[in-house]
């Protein structure tokens, strides 16, 4: 079990001055057991002050990791795909969906909800037309007439005559969720061998379910439902990284994006009506890195707007798509510069170092999102190649969104305790964990992460202060103001006082 | 191309410093390139002053480099046993080849020579016998007469008349080749699907050639052949971890290990003597970590006794074997102490970290190792999960003995670009590169695993001045002493030189 220490051992200190000064060390057991505590204690939560209470519930965390970590496939170092039902099964993922999480900080709007509601909530809709395209997956769209066709799309089929036909529609209902997810049971490393085939299916999966999720009276149940199966994954905040396309409706009739801002904002607001311990969502508008940079300039423009019209509810800006084959940050500098011009201030929270590729051109985007004075750095897997940038994330706290399975998904590492995030979080460094797209995965909205990140990355020494301060950091990190923070922090506290006091030895039994 | 710098960038600094004191940052194109430059300048050897000649061949370096980048499969993502044959291809790897490397310091004494070697040359020996085990290996074994049998082996075959009873003997070597190597052209993953398979494998290779390199004359032959194939791949110096066993002669008669070192040091001065500008080789005498606690003992003092006797050739002491299944170094403590005790300096150089597990008793050897005051660190995979470990490695100099090629086949890390000394090759930590086993790999003695640091782990930003560094630490944190270095650094510098004068733009051409 982890060792907890109160506050920064002194003697260890000495010791290990003294050591590094040249003394000869030897193999003291008592020098020995303080540099181990040190270490222990410069881990994320490692300096933690816990209850008797949060102790006993450690005891039982450590006994269920150590049934993880003597499987004779360790789940970490497996295809989440393949994983999945391991770690569903397993005492310890069921202990982590039950606990307070805090926040999700990684998260886009269309891949927050189990694609099985797609397919049998929306696509049973009245009036869903889908064609399928020749590259072999399929577009939708709800019109109450038949709708014109789209290229390279065979002619439009109303789904309810389709499934009327078929009798039995499971295999229909199978191959739409196909497409709409990168989840499979088939082996994921014969299904996806490169990184391009999988974002190509990843990029593929985002058209077909594009036409379901912006009809609005999908995209308000779509959000309503990720509200639902975020809060049931307890999570209690969320901030969305979301491209506020234009939501239509059965007409033909489109909505801009402040309307599309102001729906996601009322339903956030009606949700928290029915569940008042959920503190709530903002919106972190995006735009696709491939874009133009007129467009890019347009769209931070219309961010400044929309940031002045909801104060409160719009978070920032962002740049998302695949860095790999994308436009640099530096290549928009001049866009990205426009709100400091204008002393307005626009936060970023830009995906930067989502990348194995060192020294390229998109490997720069890490500094260059400091340089832009990003709030955080999503993903930022190329951080521990980067010295200066990791320093500069370190001491002025910009956290890193660390979302371990899109990570082992998109084909960045394979065994996950190969992942730089093993490294940070053994020196604390400032980061949440997050899911980025659980839908496309088939993980939960956060439980599977933090499995992966609690059993993957922390190993043996990871212990309740980690799980405590992952959770803490969520809500520090955010785009709340310090006062909402300590709102969300008493909230919080509340829940997770509740859980520990529930979970404890008993289970043990 | 990689920025070089002359001297630390002051003005660098102080923007770094005003950016982490907080005053906000911009997309100043001038601090950016001070930031990147000071990144740069951080790496191995990246304040490296480079002559005009020097700066040519980084040129050339650049352009190969890149042309390895742009392939379409990039080699050191890839299992060694599949771009092995892209590797080799490659101009980059004939430049790597015909560079002064300087010294390889982690080898083992009979993974040294190609196999094909063993099986042409050692086989081929009048008197050889072979038998299969029940577990599918084979054994060797040179005998006047019919040997006696071995428990779990067929009856002994003589080797000459199975081979002339077969005619063509090709089935035949290469069936043996496949028991004395991991190298495999089936897909390794399937063949190696997991640590446990892999090092079964691993070990069972060693049983397999054991008998055919403990008989006297092959003992021989084969260390004169490795120091060939080491001098003929441009390495000048080697430390050797060597198991020290009992040699055997036709007769069945054995040496002891002091005639087994003195044998190493003989044949190494007659190899000096008709290669002037190879400085030689020393010993570091290795005991398996299974052992019980009372051999360790044993060996200990034995390897005490052999370094009075040696001074000069015995470099010190290791444990040797799969870490995680191992005993710990702590285990071993008692014995371990013992030079300490008895006021004797026997140098050690401890296998550490050579594990995936994180917090297990296994993965505390990196801190016994300094604690027990190791001269190097033998892979020191975990090093990045060990923030202790590692800040007393950086500030005690104690170098990290890095073999890619051997974890990527020992299944730590399947893309080398994700192998933990990306970071420490970023932040100038004390380490060399070496080849572990290059015999079981299928590698060059050392080339290879240049090839993958050069362009894994350095990506674009690793230059000439890198490739130098390594070279220079290689001697540098060898067991000579200071003014054996200097020597040493002569005779290299002196290649170098040639080298670079020899290698520039031309090639471009
Ligand atoms: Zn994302
Ligand atoms: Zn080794």
């Amino acid at each position: 079990m982890a060792v907890r220490l109160q506050r920064p051992l002194v003697a260890a200190a000495c010791l290990f001055l003294c050591c590094l000064a040249g003394v000869r060390c030897g193999p003291d057991p008592r020098l020995r057991k303080e540099l181990i505590d040190l270490e222990a204690s410069m881990q994320i939560g490692g300096r933690m002050v816990l209850t008797d209470a949060e102790q006993r519930l450690d005891a039982l965390l450590a006994k269920l990791k150590q049934d993880e970590m003597s499987r004779k496939d360790f789940p970490p170092s497996m295809h989440f795909f393949k994983a999945r039902r391991l770690i569903q099964a397993s005492p310890l993922f069921g202990l982590l969906q039950e606990m307070p999480k805090g926040a999700v900080l990684h998260v886009h709007d269309f891949a927050m909800v189990d694609v099985e509601w797609l397919v049998k909530n929306a696509t049973y809709r009245p009036n869903c037309y889908m064609c399928f395209t020749d590259s072999a997956s399929v577009r939708f769209v709800f019109a109450s007439q038949g709708p014109k066709p789209v290229e390279r799309c065979s002619p439009w089929v109303l789904l309810e005559s389709l499934r009327a036909k078929m009798g039995n529609a499971t295999k229909l209902d199978n191959s739409i969720r196909g497409n709409l997810t990168l989840f499979t049971d088939r082996d994921p490393e014969t299904e996806y061998p490169s990184q391009d085939v999988v974002w190509n299916r990843f990029e593929a999966a985002f058209g077909a379910l594009w036409g379901l999720v912006t009809f609005a009276p999908v995209f308000r149940d779509y959000y309503m439902e990720a509200l639902n199966q975020f809060y049931a994954d307890n999570v209690m905040y969320l901030e969305l990284r979301a491209l506020l396309p234009q939501v239509y409706e059965l007409d033909g009739c489109t909505h801009d994006q402040a309307w599309t801002l102001q729906t996601y904002q009322d339903l956030t607001k009606e949700f928290i009506s029915t569940h008042p311990d959920f503190y709530g969502a903002r919106i972190i508008f995006t735009n696709h890195r491939h874009a133009k940079l007129s467009v890019v300039t347009e769209a931070v423009k219309k961010a400044m707007q929309l940031q002045k019209d909801f104060p409160d509810f719009l978070a920032g800006f962002d740049l998302v798509g695949r860095e790999d084959q994308g436009k640099t940050l530096w290549y928009f500098r001049d866009a990205l510069a426009l709100p400091a011009e204008k002393g307005a201030t626009l936060p970023y929270f830009f995906h930067a170092g989502e990348t194995n590729f060192e020294g390229t051109e998109v490997d720069q985007n890490l500094l260059d999102a400091l340089l832009l004075n990003t709030s955080r750095i999503g993903h930022g897997f190329a951080l521990q190649r980067h010295p200066v940038a990791k320093d500069l994330s370190r001491k002025r706290r910009v956290a890193v969104e660390v979302c371990p399975i899109s990570n082992q998904v998109l084909k960045l590492v394979k065994d996950l305790r190969n992942h730089p995030a093993t490294a940070l979080m053994m020196e604390d460094h400032p980061l949440v964990i997050s899911s980025d797209d659980p839908a496309m995965f088939g993980s939960s909205p956060l439980s599977s992460d933090f499995y992966e990140a609690f059993v993957g990355f922390g190993g043996v020494k990871s212990h309740v202060g980690s799980l405590k301060q992952l959770a803490i950091n969520s809500i520090r990190f955010s785009a709340l103001t310090p006062k909402q923070q300590e709102e969300a922090l008493v909230l919080w506290q509340r829940k997770w006082t509740k859980f520990v006091a529930k979970n404890q030895v008993l289970k043990t039994n």
